[in-house]
């Protein structure tokens, strides 16, 4: 019997981070006795006089909205991070440690009405708010203090998401989290000794094997990562090496756009509900430092697995251990590219 | 303004893995609209016909559970990792690296009773599950392929319990997954440099702190550690330095099952509901090597953040970022050790 990626559970590495992840490939039969989530699915108006994010509104933080007709963006009323926090620390026999953490967190409204999700809206409006992405990060990495700016959504209730407005968020911080500090240093090996980024010759294996590509359009490619955890988790990369929004071009801030709408659009068919999921861009650090190695992409993590109600749980053994799938990327991708 | 840890966002190292994670305590007050959990409330009763995993019972896989009348342990008829996987592996540019992985997922009955939890049982009760623990830890080193065997609970539907009858896992496996081979450098690390245990030393701090220790006895401490992620996270940490259930004596076996007692019983009062965790044991992996430094010790992750239904959701900024939490870790400590 030969091992087969297919078949046979394996580890799979995560290339970018260091990690690995457990694949169980024989595993999606198993029979489901336990949680199914509500999903969202009533229609909502186009205005809900009753939503702090909504054009004109009043926020839990007592300010007014403005009546804003693209995009909006205003400091989070209970932002998990603040600009006047003192500095300081604390530290006992090296085991006890802590650090005062300086930081912003804003949110943006992807648009005025009520009733969209990304997916619903048309490209052009999704380039805008690649454009307010683009501004708040120029704008923020000129603040001395933060060096790691991290623009997210998350989208549905079952991902913690408190309000259906279509938003996203940012948090910048003086110090560069766990995540993305684990794929500055694969990034950078990987540069020092290849002279080529990471992701660069990684999108190279990607399309000649053309087995987790979903779809792509000039500038960026759609993809199921060889090494996904989430069950039809992505990645955007650009094809192009750059590091940041800062260094975007025009048309590709058109052909990100056109490939957030591409994929969200085909979430939405997977389970036809409107698709849950965290996503975020994971940027260079604006910490003053060059680095060349950092390749600019976006993740999407969506923990639906079965159906419309029933997702993959991080638990028991993925906290203590390592986080493990079910079904293959492969499989995914495959799910994923018939609905193109 | 000085800085404190009571008040300002900061980031607290985690010296047993050397992640970070956010501390935001000003944070707690931020409203919620967002999703409730359904709480499971219904009285069970103590043999359930249609329950795979009660006494004499017919399994999803066909076989017939004993007519046990304490522990039961079984082979996972589902297992994400399985016994008869062929040796292989698959590598393309350094990018794409996958490999076979050998491995036994076992299921344990704690009780024949299916109305019961942990903390319903009596401390007698649960040395017995410790027992069991025990002597499978000692099988699964003996063989060969097993370098790794994590022992684990997922408590409550919302942790993806697939079955309220009272049961844990195993799943013994040929490498060491992410999280004890994380923690595993950083107790080799300090071993080597300091000849005590990192987990003696830090244990130390705490009792001589007392600020997040919740409850003791002679053999054992549980206690929210300093950089604890989950809301009423805790860890039971050994007082005596020994590395896994191999080494543990029958003293210590007792004062195990009278802490894993006291602490569900404390759990469950939080919100007066039956409190979901996922929760298992950290051990010396089974490599055949000397691991001096390893300090045994089970973690509690449960995610319930402000009531019986509003969880901590671990979504964007702490997929992308780094794991994010709202009250301090001082904070939950008082509020747990006021329910002993
Ligand atoms: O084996 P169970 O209880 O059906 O499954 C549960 O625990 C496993 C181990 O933590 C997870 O992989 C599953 O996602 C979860 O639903
Ligand atoms: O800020 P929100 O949307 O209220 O909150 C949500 O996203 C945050 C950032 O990922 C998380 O820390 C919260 O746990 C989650 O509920």
């Amino acid at each position: 019997m030969a091992f087969d990626l297919a078949e046979h559970p394996h580890r799979r590495y995560n290339a970018l981070t260091g990690d690995w992840v457990l694949v169980s490939p024989h595993r999606a039969k198993r029979p489901w006795q336990g949680q199914q989530e509500e999903v969202e699915k009533e229609t909502r108006p186009e205005y809900d006089p009753t939503c702090y994010l909504c054009p004109g509104n009043e926020r839990a933080g007592g300010q007014q909205n403005p009546p804003y007709t693209e995009t909006f963006v205003f400091n989070n009323d209970f932002g998990a991070l603040q600009e006047s926090t003192p500095a300081g620390g604390f530290e006992k026999g090296g085991l006890l440690q802590a650090e005062s953490e300086r930081g912003i967190c804003k949110v943006i409204c992807f648009s005025p009405r009520h009733d969209l999700t990304l997916p619903d809206m048309e490209v052009a409006d999704i380039r805008k708010v690649v454009d307010l992405w683009q501004r708040e990060y120029e704008e923020l990495s000129k603040l001395d203090f933060i060096n790691y700016v991290q623009i997210f959504e998350n989208k549905g209730i079952i991902m913690g998401c408190s309000n259906p407005h279509p938003h996203g968020q940012i948090w910048a911080q003086s110090s560069i989290p766990v995540e993305p500090a684990k794929e500055l240093l694969q990034q950078q090996n990987y540069f020092t000794k290849n002279n080529r980024s990471l992701l660069s010759d990684y999108l190279a294996i990607e399309l000649e094997e053309k087995k987790r590509i979903v779809v792509e359009n000039e500038h960026f490619v759609v993809l199921v990562p060889f090494w996904a955890v989430w069950p039809f988790e992505t990645m955007i990369v650009s094809r192009r090496l750059f590091g940041s929004l800062s260094q975007i071009t025009e048309a590709e801030k058109d052909a990100f756009a056109d490939s957030i709408k591409k994929l969200t659009v085909i979430y939405d068919k997977v389970f036809n509900i409107s698709f849950p999921y965290s996503a975020g861009i994971h940027q260079a650090p604006t910490d003053g430092q060059e680095h060349p190695g950092w390749h600019f992409h976006m993740h999407f993590y969506p923990p639906l697995l079965r159906s419309a109600t029933i997702k993959k749980f991080m638990v028991g053994y993925e906290m203590l251990g390592n986080p493990q799938r079910d079904i293959t990327p492969e499989t995914a991708a495959d799910r994923l590219r018939g609905l193109v």
